[in-house]
């Protein structure tokens, strides 16, 4: 039964239910940029570039809606350059709606991952003005040189090696000068070899740090004429008390909408039970988005679980590797979605590369084409192939929105996933 | 004064002056895929691909007529498969004038550009049948790999080292698989650093491949059901005496045109030289080609020499290194015709990459985003910068055709190169 349009925290924003199906629902949700029907994927368009693709090619592909990342474009070029261009919208000249992350992401996970002796840090400190408690190593990082407080993170560039300090207050002051449609609030990101202890003080952290996003984001205005909205992230990892006790804290918060983050767990099923432990019970009136998820089971499984809209690097990376997404090669299911486009027996093959796709790619070239492009090396395959993989996941969100309105959601999920 | 069109050698071609100025001319090519306005600069597409740029770009940009290379084609994905799958139009799905080359200057310049040891050679040599005549080396070649002969070459692939064969007929009928519009005869390309004996012997047995080449072409036929044209080329190196010699023997064959090729010497002077010994001494009726050539010092020069034709990797090359051609920046003129955009001056600059520029990148983006995607190594970068550099060229031989036509062509070249 549809709840009918309600305005979402910040003036300029709605959500509107349009139909459910059980916990699983098709939605419209609005922005300053254009509306997007839900549920919906994100491109990924990390340094305010969706790889290989022009704007007008992801109008083409049926795109509603892109992410950025904001650890990414604070290093490079750096928020002031893209505030003086006009945001993000003027910069890439993409004038549809944009998510940004807050940057917590890939402060924990890239900035996680350069390793380098202790020496080397500390003559790099005495230059800059230390937090106010004392950076301590999160026990779980090794040899990381991300330093978490309650205050804020140092973290290390990944193109040069540069300290960085991030806290909530500053993740929105970027996100302002970046200028996208929907932010996200400064979390801290564990991963699957925390433990339970330290995903919790982690998520206490993320708590106290939601708090401060808001205030942050209250206190200060949109940049680029037009207003942001700001969605709260749920942490906790793969523990269920901690998932549940995220989702009471962050779900009664002034949010515009909610994202899940962090760890989901190591398999399927740990991923579907962190999903109910929290979206059912997020505000019902308002958008949910699930990080970083886009294969096609999970989707099928987040959707029907309540999730709104999803960010993926993996079709469009996929299609860098010459891996095209379909759900079948010549009548035989595809049980990865994946069609290898190098591969010898494509050499000859005349046909669409994913017969019966209405993509520009399949529509215009054949096999034999797109697998000389790639044993080539040539740029013009990365496009090919990334201007399919996005339009079959916009075409999977479309044929899942009609499911859900004409009651055929198990129906499509069957035929996709088999029963 | 027009003299009318006149049929090439080939129905379905023909060749028109429309006007003259001096040696200049403005006129039009006909072939089975269209008409090319000459003078015209020829997109080169070396594996089947412009790179980064997809057919539809190209018409976009004012693209009409491509070059294509036989040698890389031949050994990736192989001239059976172009011809299986309809030729290279319909492989690559650009419906307007392709050219090919018959593989002579890449056999030659990457052939020779590999060194293995002597005894490897003899090791491969027993499994195959070696030509009628013992190869031997050329002799200012070094320790090169290419072993000419009167029969043909031994050449190797730059891809994996393998052994090829290829002479006149093979070239012609490599070029009746790939299905281009205009093939070239195969000729044995000099560079400056032969000496004038060997250029001389170069040059005749280029004189007896262009006989060989004309049989195989007339006791051939086309494959992909229209007619192909083919073009004599003319060497010589930068020797006087060699290249009119040359001129006039390739000159009286029936060729539909006409290519320049070889090396035009080490100034540019010595290049003027090369194209007065030659070109006038054509035949008026059909066109000129000269290969290898984009300056815009160069074009201006060798149109007022005659030439109707060019191919040049320059400016799609430059592209993929952030070099936009401009003729000024800010007023100011730029002597190399070259912007960096990788330039530090760029980094927040929100004006147009060249400003008054009407190419779809320069209507569109910014200096400062062009700049960013270079730095961040975005793929979206070569295509901007290939889509500017192509409507640059495109739009110099425009205003270079109209200016011919408007008798104000030395006033162009003053404008672009000064007094």
């Amino acid at each position: 039964m549809p709840t009918g349009q309600e305005k979402m925290e910040t003036p300029g924003f709605a959500f509107e239910v349009l139909h459910r199906h059980g916990n699983a629902r098709v939605g419209r949700l609005q922005t300053p940029h254009g509306e997007v029907e839900t549920p919906a994927f994100v491109a990924v368009g990390t340094q305010a570039s969706v790889k290989s693709l022009a704007p007008d090619d992801l109008e083409q592909v049926g795109t509603q809606i892109i992410f950025a990342n904001t650890y990414h474009l604070y290093l490079r070029p750096g928020p002031e350059v893209v505030a003086e261009l006009g945001g993000l919208h003027a910069f890439m000249q993409w004038h549809h709606p944009i998510m940004t992350d807050s940057g917590g992401f890939q402060v924990f996970s890239l900035g996680a991952s350069i390793e380098q002796g202790v020496g080397k840090i500390a003559s790099i400190f005495p230059d800059e003005s230390p937090p106010s408690v004392p950076p301590r190593r999160k026990p779980t990082q090794g040899r990381s040189l991300v330093q978490v407080t309650d205050e804020g993170v140092w973290f290390r560039s990944h193109l040069d090696g540069s300290r960085h300090w991030f806290t909530p207050e500053i993740a929105v002051q970027v996100q302002r000068q970046l200028g996208a449609d929907i932010l996200l609030a400064f979390d801290e990101c564990t991963s699957p070899l925390h433990d339970y202890e330290y995903t919790r003080q982690a998520m206490e952290r993320t708590h106290r740090w939601a708090l401060r996003s808001l205030e942050a984001f209250h206190a200060s205005e949109p940049l680029h004429g037009f207003p942001q909205a700001l969605y709260g992230i749920v942490q906790g990892g793969a523990y269920e008390e901690l998932r549940r006790q995220s989702t009471r804290f962050i779900a009664q918060l002034p949010f515009d909408g909610f994202a899940i983050g962090g760890s989901l767990g190591r398999t399927k099923a740990d991923m579907w039970h962190v999903l109910e432990w929290t979206v059912p019970h997020l505000p019902d009136h308002k958008p949910r988005h699930l990080l970083g998820i886009g294969e096609v089971a999970d989707i099928f499984a987040a959707v029907a679980r309540g999730v709104d809209t999803f960010d993926c690097v993996a079709p469009t990376r996929m299609a860098r590797n010459a891996g095209l997404l379909a759900r079948t090669l010549d009548g035989k299911p595809l049980p990865r979605f994946r069609i290898n486009m190098r591969n010898a027996r494509f050499r000859r093959d005349p046909r669409a590369p994913v017969e019966g796709c209405d993509c520009p790619t399949c529509r215009t070239y054949s096999r034999a084409y797109l697998h000389h492009l790639f044993r080539a090396n040539e740029l013009l395959a990365y496009r090919l192939a990334t201007v399919h993989n996005l339009f079959f996941m916009n075409r999977l969100m479309a044929e899942i929105r009609a499911a859900l309105q004409e009651g055929t959601f198990d129906v499509l999920k069957t035929h996709w996933l088999g029963s």
